[in-house]
């Protein structure tokens, strides 16, 4: 077979892993020929790409980012991309198309493949909420990242006798700020998925101060938001690149805690540090078994599916699975972590 | 209710998470109180016990080792237990019994169990070799120390163009030695479950270098063995502590891979390094859930049952089916881990 | 001898290490006693302490934080103490009182020297502003987190072609961005001591990206500011518990850039996560050192000295030399980051 | 001018940092032409060299290894050299040789300096034995590995009650097990510069499990020994490599106390681990600067010399200095660590 991957979508680790660990399976097992295009779709359509063999993915499989390159596709140009799915391949002489990436990328994919051209998907985020997998790679390194970032804060917290808001990545979905809250003891959890009652968050600090103890810290997703009428914040605003640029919640929430409070308040925006850098072992091993599985599976013909987690397994489902909705934190999961706030 | 809790068996990151959440789930949970027994069953033998409340399990989420302590308890005394296990209950007024550790500590958990006292079990093992459950806590933790040893052995390999080969734990199942193996992109993987013939690990070497490689990195779980007269290795003896020592498999198969092939070949036992200290994030996830989930399962009376992982759900499964064989590394896993070699 | 320690000012990984080993050398070298006062000059002049032994800082090594507590002390009740030295000594049948801090701290522990208490100081902080000493505690982990951090989002910034302001601690001094950037590779350092110009970072980017790289990294302290009439930037406000709050330069440099190179850049504020935490195996070190000769420094009588690093030797040097100035980046240091940019 | 550069003796961390350095500071703060010679003196006897250019060390900073390769050179050859080192300048157009390395090759960098070549020396070592310089880098990440290991096992030794041997690098020098045991705050020290007597650890562990502790770490450098008469121990063998092959201190000493104190006791030989991987960032300074100056010496004419720490400033320091003697632990940082024990 010819195979083409590409990286598509904003940085996530465990990308390297995925485009060694196709190059090995396809080169070693199948004897097939890989090339790789260059940042994304872009290349794909403006004929930039390299052949990818064992030497060329040597030594990524630890690396943050890719070596392939990523750039955003603008809509237009992807049904385009789409128009001429079958000139792409014959282009190409690709057999099939591993593109590795977000909803974005998945939704292209399942474009591409509804018009014909072999696809298998490799589904990535640091979000955690494509739907049809247990988890994406890239979400372990960035929980472990906020993580760390929490354990470093609370020592600080409690000498400085301070709230502490730690805001995390987690725009629609607030898998990172219950997972981070979790495993760094926060003693409260804001998410996208349930919007909270600063008059709870002050409860709790207090609670915590009656108690003797003298720090809280809260874990907020940048996407989580008040309850109607329960705080004022404010809006953001689009800056030229497209992008909202706003005094975000955790500086928000800090403000409105310390007023409520009368106690220290202190936001921390951890931003982008979560997202890149070397990959945790767990997102290295799931990125390096989507890598092998989706090879398995453009030798079974098994088009128009991306991989998936589901347990221990590794198994193929619809692109159309994966894009139709988000996969957001259900109550059950904020249950269990409220319990030990 | 009032609720016993215990952790026996070897050390194991994540023990005292569970024991925080254990306590925080039943107290803010529930209004239960909880008792923690010292060192095990013999704590629990022996009248060696503790109140827990939120205060006792301040500060402990992320701290290696267990605030309970730990020891082994020899079969005699277990049945002695089991021979009274009402009395126990009745001695410490326990509604439940939440005992933490591996098989044999859950095979005694069945004992209890069978002999009429309320047990729900939370497994425990670095190994990840207990049935029952996708994933113990403490085996990410064990996977990423292993994977970090081999991220930096890879640069001393290959500055000194030399073989290393990395023992890692595993005495019946290759678990760690698989995903660090993977993660570390180890270009030999050697499990219990598999037995090797070290003609093979030649092969890969010289392959290697052929194609103008200059190190390379075998990952071999302790238990790992040669196959039938394909390699002369020693036999351990077994000291007055009852513990196998011999010179491992690690060092063994260095020696035979440097007689093989007329190149330096070392080996490195990483050791307790991999089963101490700080858990990473998801271990520490892995475990608060379990606590949660026990006393909940305590709750509804699901005793002779323990937690056990199914995908992004926490499960009840019998206690019977953890103990009755131990899970090892399938085939299918182990034909991944080798296309990235 | 009857020794009191006391720890003021803000976190700083090792101060644990401090009061551990002034303890250990203490009771197991001379026979002392010693008491540990809470909350800094707080506790000195409340009467909370609490007697200290070995089990006191058993563990206590590699945590950060203060076990002691720290607060600040208003300057008038800080003369108070002063005018009642002789009477505090007496109270407490103090022989020697270490006070660990920074330049306030220091410069407390002198007026209380002058006024007759037998004081040895140690200095702290993880800016290593602190004139006298090579370095101070603190100041390693500080710009190891940072460096990670760094690490971390080069690969983001490679992946999204962007500009990348990193802004770390530092209001009077540069040493963490200077060092940080230097470990991180950043390709521009901005520090208090030197006033920058943007018109040469956006030559540094442009050159960059003229040679083919797709990224740049801006490490800049907090305190760092544009050359006059170079570029405009907002004035922060003072809010009611004292603090500055503002747009900080990290974030006004990000959007200068933006609109001058016409590319994204953005800004990541580390904050706090800089200096909380498990103290590296460099300040273990020093602090575990300071607190030993601050010990040796009290039975030598010592008094209104501090402990200060002099190359690999601990020395002693009076307390007026560490607070009269602080202690700044040189010009030569600069010179060595800026020909790896 | 024409700098030739190249990299000899064991695996560092921070050898790729000084590389990127001296070409950074050559082409950029000179517009000189660099050139590095592959395996070390091997590549400069054998013609093997490529030019270096600021892309050619590109995004090497932190990478642990060398990009141009190292070998050891038997003497024989280096008199070779040092016989025909005006040849050799005039073959490649060089007018100075920065080597980069430990004792060996800081000895032939001497031996070709005083044959007529002009040399500028950096010392390497993880050991920290190199005399002249306060610090030589790779030796803070070779003891922050040694304590992060430390760390994990005592948490594992506490749960299990048991005594660990924790063996670290240094065959000749002590400074690895010193700051280690410090940082990691082990309760024994042994390195080779002090014969120890096991009847004294023995008395530590015995008076710390009398105060109640459970658990005690020793920390001993490989080259540690026992003073005469006090304990058995074997002797090594010479493998057909070169290297000695023994049961090292670490087993032999586990064993012993075993046998003492009737408690398990177990060895950790970190191994190799210490000396790969990514350099800290205290390492990634120092190797930066090392570089730097190296440079600046060059263009200073200052050959025959080595860079060198002294406090907080890079001096050049004759390479006799360096070889003279062995920079070993002074008795007075051995009493500093013993009182914490």
């Amino acid at each position: 077979m010819r195979i083409g991957v590409l990286t598509a979508g904003g940085d996530c680790p465990g990308l390297n892993a995925v485009i060694r660990s196709v190059v090995h399976r396809a080169v070693t097992g199948h004897m097939d020929e890989v090339i790789g295009f260059e940042d994304g779709f872009v290349g794909l359509l403006e004929g930039r790409y390299r052949p990818l063999d064992l030497n060329s993915v040597s030594g990524i499989l630890a690396r943050g980012g890719t070596v392939l390159g990523s750039a955003r596709l603008e809509r237009d140009r992807l049904r385009e991309a789409a128009a001429k799915a079958d000139a792409l391949c014959a282009r190409y002489g690709l057999d099939v198309l591993i593109p590795i990436g977000g909803e974005g990328t998945l939704t292209a994919a399942r474009m591409l493949s509804d018009a014909g051209m072999p696809v298998v998907g490799v589904p990535k985020t640091i979000d955690n909420d494509i739907n049809g997998t247990d988890r994406t790679f890239g979400f372990d390194t960035a929980v472990t990242v906020a993580t760390e970032a929490i354990d470093r804060l609370k020592t600080t917290a409690e000498s400085h006798q301070r709230v502490m808001v730690v805001e995390v990545m987690g725009r629609h979905a607030g898998w990172i700020a219950l997972e981070a809250g979790m495993a760094g003891g926060a003693h409260g959890i804001c998410v996208p998925e349930r919007p909270f009652d600063p008059t709870d968050l002050v409860g709790m600090v207090t609670e915590r101060f009656t108690r003797g103890k003298k720090f809280a810290v809260v874990c907020v997703a940048e996407g989580a938001h008040p309850a109607k009428d329960t705080m004022d914040y404010g809006v953001g605003e689009i800056d030229k690149f497209g992008h909202e640029r706003f005094q975000g919640i955790g500086t928000t929430l800090a403000r409105e805690l310390e007023r409520r409070l009368g106690k220290e308040a202190r936001p921390v925006i951890l931003g982008h540090v979560q997202r890149g850098g070397v990959p945790t072992a767990y997102d290295r091993i799931l990125a390096t078994r989507f890598g092998w599985h989706a090879v398995e599976a453009a030798h079974k013909g098994a088009f128009g599916h991306m991989t998936a987690l589901h347990g221990t397994r590794v198994d193929m489902v619809p692109l159309a699975d994966a894009v139709t909705y988000l996969k957001t934190v259900p109550d059950d999961r904020m249950n269990e972590a409220e319990s030990v706030f």
